[in-house]
């Protein structure tokens, strides 16, 4: 039986700029090369007046984040299928670059059988 | 404030095809269409030599399904932040397609503030 580890986590008072898309694809990419999963592609589009969704998707899933800058709140998904890849490393990277003054974070774990 | 619901599916036994990216993202946009909900952009990956990825970007954040065609097993996020959009009417489409023997559903909301 295979485990999938998922995160989730509300980030509030986010100080990093959550309008930039080209910034928040390095973030993510960040986040994936600290839990060493590979990056298959990412995607991203700006809503417009505000807001950007940047999803990764992985060899282990993906990694997605949807903001809105005028309530400096960002949503975080991590979601890996591997028993090697731990989605807390990457959650931390995140956490250094958006600087959220509190945040809620939900953890799930999936069964694959 | 504003809430996002989150709904995150577990599906065992599956009937339907896993491994045809052009049928899921059908199944996927066919759940979007039926929550009412705007698909900004579709997209897919298939690994070798099996397993499909499908993300639908949608004005309302994202449907993804991550398939595992060896063990009939598909891991649903169903993911929305309007008011108006019902992410259970989504897991219903999804549900019909693929026809799971089983299935395991964890409900979230997230609050922005």
């Amino acid at each position: 039986m295979k485990h999938i580890k998922e995160l989730l986590v509300d980030l509030y008072g986010c100080k990093g700029n959550l309008d930039d898309a080209e910034f928040l694809i390095d973030v993510l990419k960040t986040a994936a090369q600290r839990m060493q999963s590979k990056v298959i592609r990412p995607v991203h589009h700006k809503f417009s007046p505000t807001g950007t969704t940047v999803i990764l998707i992985l060899a282990e899933t993906h990694i997605a984040i949807h903001t809105w800058p005028e309530h400096r709140y960002a949503a975080l998904d991590v979601f890996v299928c591997s028993e090697e890849v731990d989605p807390q490393v990457g959650w931390n990277a995140v956490k250094q670059a958006l600087k959220p003054s509190s945040f809620v974070l939900h953890e799930l774990t999936r069964k694959i059988e």
